[in-house]
């Protein structure tokens, strides 16, 4: 029997997408479930809603707490924290490039990467050098073929696909999790619940 | 030296803030720390905002993924749960009670009492014979005594009042914690962490 899986629905600009990454590969393996890395975008999400850019941004106290919260939270999981000058950032590109290394087994990696990059170094993760030098150092032989395939028309739909069908499950907010393409866990703090219903079968 | 301290903003409408209030004693006593109950009101703040309602009604998915989510954390807390008819209702009679009440010991049962009614039975709490009769049943000797207090004028202020000083401590939702006058935590994901920072001297 397979084991139980769980897709992990994240978003490059989102901050506690962050944290959901660097944890849920070792939340996951002492459970025994297999995680689907999803990027997506919650741009169009937003869009659809009328908004124009990240409620962090719209609501000035909401956004305020959770760079505290953030802060806190990254020191709790003794995980890299610097704000970067621009919020949110533009994950396009690293959402694409993702994909395309899905193949070769890197888009955990460098997912990661790209997290502790943006909030762990407050580099700027929409510039396609920084991107190059991540792929690099996470172990791809050939990070201008992956520029270039990044930037392919089935990549690109690929990752359409992925928004469309986050729509499609209600998500609203990342990081999410999808137990058994039904059961919606939202945020960094429903990981554990997430993983734990994906073990009780879905 | 008096105990730590946490101050437990939270509003009768909300709904995370019932699984707050339900677990913030036992927690709090086992970490020695004293609660401040500190009913308050989120219209006025959202209202600041330029919104007119709850984002669990504008945000349709966001608002469906709540109920649900609600539900499993009710169900892993061993809490009853019954979604109300209405959403959000108007907890500022309830508000005004709870302040009446606190002279007398009674703030924490009672504000469990309305919480239980209205998420765990599924009850209308804006109605005044429903909170006389929760009254009446957390010991209150005179509900219709202090159903006339809450409706004074000095009761109506201190209710503005901590709806300012949530405003000026940057309270965006409810529930809120907050130590030491100044460290702002939200939601009820946040109570650990709140009361632990309470114990490591705010």
């Amino acid at each position: 029997m397979a084991p139980p899986g769980i897709a992990f629905y994240y978003e490059f600009a989102s901050t506690y997408s962050y944290l959901a990454a660097m944890r849920i590969e070792a939340e996951a393996a002492r459970r025994n479930v297999a995680v689907q890395w999803t990027p997506f975008l919650l741009g169009p999400i937003f869009a659809a809603k009328g908004w124009e850019t990240s409620p962090f941004v719209t609501d000035r106290e909401k956004g305020a707490y959770m760079w505290r919260d953030l802060e806190r939270q990254a020191r709790q999981l003794e995980l890299p924290f610097a704000r970067p000058d621009t919020f949110p950032q533009n994950g396009l590109l690293a959402a694409r490039i993702a994909l395309a290394v899905a193949e070769d087994g890197l888009i955990a990696p460098f997912s990661r990467a790209v997290y502790r990059a943006e909030f762990g170094e407050g580099k700027d993760i929409a510039d396609a050098g920084t991107l190059g030098t991540l792929l690099a150092a996470v172990g791809c032989t050939d990070p201008d073929g992956i520029l270039a395939r990044a930037r392919q028309a089935e990549i690109k739909q690929r990752l359409k696909d992925n928004v469309a069908e986050a729509r499609e499950l209600g998500i609203f907010g990342a990081p999410s999790f999808v137990v058994g393409g039904r059961e919606l866990f939202w945020g960094n703090d429903r990981l554990e619940a997430a993983l734990d219903w994906a073990v009780a079968g879905g």
